[in-house]
């Protein structure tokens, strides 16, 4: 059985497993204050273009998310996001559990609109009533979301205005996002210029797992290591998430492998369309969301593991194929290959 | 400079290295349900005589920590300790950001008693107000301590005959357990059968991170996977913590490293007390404690990292010195060297 | 100005402050521990066929409400419900704050169906992410509805099925309690026999303030005074809220004041349906929601406030028309001959 | 039995049930904004000679407290307090709930002072690991304390200066504050001037229930109101706290019921005294906290009921006597002869 179920069944990139290897017995300050963790921030920091961001490193998705969310909202405030947002639907409700609503609002192909934002806001201040309701606190989006989409820059742009007309921080979420970066037209910079905050996923981009948040807005670099501290994701062994990310801002490393996937999403989602095969949502990314038939779903599952996302009224299925970093040429082109076999319908 | 500071300066024991460079890239499953995490559980609960246990792997000792402990109480309940418990002063109130109070209980050598633990929980029922206290849910002890001291089998046995009579689960911090096994007379049978919640650490203990948290007690165990995943701590590459744990258990790994720590801080408190050093505190693992001199402990900070702990009020100061899985031979030989060439006071 | 925008514009029913007076010198314990409150809750008790159910006084919905679902669900747990329901909308986010998730549910006129609850916990167990999830953990309904609709007794057994078959408590919001018994086919024992835990609201229906939770379920029954205590709802003087209960549940008080109340309603909607009023909602208890002209909204808001629900697209306005045991015959008359006179759009 | 136990055990001043009577029928706004309420803030205003703080009616002192704490402090920080602080003993760890660590100071006479606070904060930032350890966030006092003593102007002056200089909110809870301004050197002029939030307690001064929260500190006053919804403290009827008040705050109601109380309060100890009795600590207002022998504890609790404070080693008791704004002549005679006529010892 070979995997495209998902975008972490791997380990690490071998030049990640190379540097623990290489700095294993090295001795070093705790807790991400060792000289691996400042270079990491040094080298993210100038691929951001963003010299006065603060960096930190965490463990997870989750944890990022929960992290940043509790640290910025005060109690009365949630978060405004797409309905399908991971925060949402994903996290057995970690942004509840640090006390705060998660404000979930209609989307399109996973994505949020600026005018949506300020409609919420505008409609909360209306309301006579509006402290018996949560306020919205701050913005949340993922990039890529859910469903591999992409913020254009302009997009993008247009969040960011309205958020800082409103005052509302806006953070992102990137999981994914070297996967990101190779399909769409928003860079590193654009994201340190546009967000408040950000992160630059690794777990799903070639590191064993780590996520380097990016604080670029001043106001909220103040105290966050306490807040990670109390969430559970200061590592005694700190470095090992800055070394990962030391060699993956090396060389360009993330940008290149997370490019590859990209390349052979692209060919997937190609192969597929040259079998009439209809996509769910139209994706850039390395992820993506074919209609399979029963019998072609059943063709496939033979040799390759896939993920199912929904089943549709007329008996069709949703599956997510995904490439990663990790995706053997010889198996891409297994996977081409039965694509091209498979059954009509 | 050579660190005798803590014991996580360095990365992980090469075992564990090797077996995720061979590993890599193997494909499996995502978030602990691959067949090395499943091989890692079945290692564990075969070496703690507990077939029906739930083990479970979390990133570190503070998310461990407030995971299990959030997962118990009821909300109006709160966790009796040592005061100088690691969830009462050095986790940023993790267990607080969950919503619950630590109940500190006055300490000896970082261990609280079975009649202490009695004793609160009488007098909290004999208050007439009882309603408006906090009421005790569960209790939580570390070993070793934070001192390097250890329950005896006796001592735990009473406090888990006291914790049952009251209905109080009782947890154990295990961060630097196998220091503890090394060195005392309590084996993991003995904690599985007395504990409901136990941890073996890894992260101190030759990993590169990760925890194994032990649930003996069968009705702690439903649900436990939500709480991890709400609390940040379920890994996408959850296999990275399952594949250290199989290194570490495989061919008592575990227990040897952490024996060979034990005998050289053995070796490090001897002497010390041949140069009539007095230790603050009388550890058997592999943290030691002495008192040293303004003038002993600039000698040996020259050439050697060591942890301040306090100032006396006489002017001297209690330092931490660790050994580890890590402790190189030569470095062990020239710190002794540098505590025979020490100054008298 | 004549207020009928809201059922608690005015002070407590006189029989409610007659007892106060009579009452004020006694000397009592505190903390709801006096003879009052153990009279009202066995009054409570009794009128409710339910000797065995615990009862509590709290002070308003919102505190009955966070209060009873963060005692019942434990922390990965949310709270099925209406997304219209008032724990979703208009409390501020107390139960996200008590770190639990609102699980909203399309609703229709504000209620949500045996099948509906049924469909969502298979779903749930069905997801192989389940654990990625918020577990659903207890029922809330509201009864009347935010919209003044009501469960029917067929309807609210089937959903008291439903539940028990899954394990959920079913927690019913009474803060119009009264109003609902006097419309509806639902009696206080089926409340007790059906409901696990529910209360009979008092601010709204004749109290100066006041909720008296009823748990039935005798699982749900431990502690629930810390719980009081620790949300900020335990009156020092809890007398206050025994007294008034006891006068509500002496010689039929909270029934026949509130059955007035909505006879009024029926009366005003009559009144506007005869003048081709459509009505947004068909709700049989003591608010109304006609749809009025914007001709109509003027006319009557010229001597009388009522609440402005929302704007529909066609310009015209849902209007909410409140009644209550304070209702003047002078002022409903005023009212009736309004609507008689006013504009026909 | 006569009553001296606590403060609590009566209605309200007569003065307050007439102006409920008077104003029952009278149609108001909700949820606090009616005339009354804004009558009853203009008054406190005035009282405090703070035109610019924000006044908010909240139902109970736990209430009072927790509200406070969770809307000023941010996630990672906690509450300085004695160690006998009402919120660290008395709330079932309300403020822990709201995820927040109270920091128990050792007290004297249930104090606090300025040097204490100086001296935690500056250990607190000169300890290498103090992102671990929750960060000192705010100051709470009570005054009178839990044992009925008094800051001075001094002290309170100095702990004020602390607090600003490390830009510390300093709240005061003054749920008996009437009490203290009858017997202490502290205005409500000074309160507003030197703390940042305090509240007028109202319960244990004259009224059913009701705290009257001064908000001075303008930083402090942005959208309290949404978080008292949050934490249930919203009154529908809000306006049973504002005609409260209002009737407290009219001709001096509230200093000269509480100055009344303090005068009896003083009688009892010197007739304590003059029999020889000890008392536990020296209380200069309604609390008195003799040490009675075995015999004459059984002599009193004959006719009067007294609170049990503590068992001394020697076989005394530490009783709890308390007078308030209720207490009878008649019953202060009969409580001042049975002191006169118990046994020595």
């Amino acid at each position: 059985m070979i995997r495209f179920d998902c975008d972490y069944v791997e380990g690490a990139h071998p030049a990640i497993l190379e540097a623990l290897a290489r700095t294993n017995m090295e001795q070093t300050a705790g807790y991400g204050e060792d000289a691996h963790c400042e270079r990491a921030r040094a080298l993210i920091r100038a691929a951001c273009q963003a010299p006065e961001a603060a960096v930190h490193f965490l463990v997870g998705g989750t944890q990022a998310n929960m992290t940043v969310i509790a640290a910025i909202l005060r109690p009365h405030q949630g978060v405004l996001c797409a309905a399908t947002g991971h925060i949402n639907v994903h996290e057995t409700g970690a942004v509840e559990s640090s006390g705060h609503k998660v404000l979930g609002l209609p989307h399109k192909d996973g994505k949020i609109t600026a005018a949506q934002v300020a409609e919420y806001v505008e409609n909360h201040y209306a309301d006579s009533a509006f402290e018996h309701i949560v306020q919205p606190g701050m913005v949340y989006i993922s990039h890529p979301t859910e469903f591999g989409t992409l913020y254009s820059l302009e997009e993008l742009t247009a969040l960011s205005e309205v958020c800082r007309r409103y005052q509302l921080p806006l953070f992102l979420d990137g999981a994914r996002l070297g996967y990101g970066l190779a399909a769409g037209d928003v860079t590193l910079p654009d994201l340190a210029r546009l967000c408040d905050v950000f992160y630059i996923g690794g777990t799903k981009c070639g590191a064993l797992l780590g996520e380097a948040v990016v604080i670029a807005a001043p106001a909220l670099q103040k105290d966050f290591r306490y807040h990670i501290k109390q969430r559970g994701g200061m590592l005694a062994k700190g470095r090992l998430l800055g070394i990962q990310f030391e060699a993956l801002f090396t060389d360009d490393l993330y940008q290149r492998i997370t490019a590859g996937a990209v390349s052979d999403a692209l060919r997937v989602r190609a192969a597929l369309q040259s079998r009439g095969v209809q996509m769910y949502i139209d994706s850039p990314t390395n992820q993506q969301f074919p209609i399979l038939t029963e019998a072609q779903r059943a063709w496939l599952e033979r040799d390759f593991a896939l993920s199912h996302w929904q089943k549709l009224e007329d008996g069709r299925h949703v599956m997510r194929i995904c490439t990663s970093w990790a995706t053997k040429p010889e198996n891409l082109e297994k996977l081409l290959s039965a694509i091209g076999a498979m059954p009509s319908d």
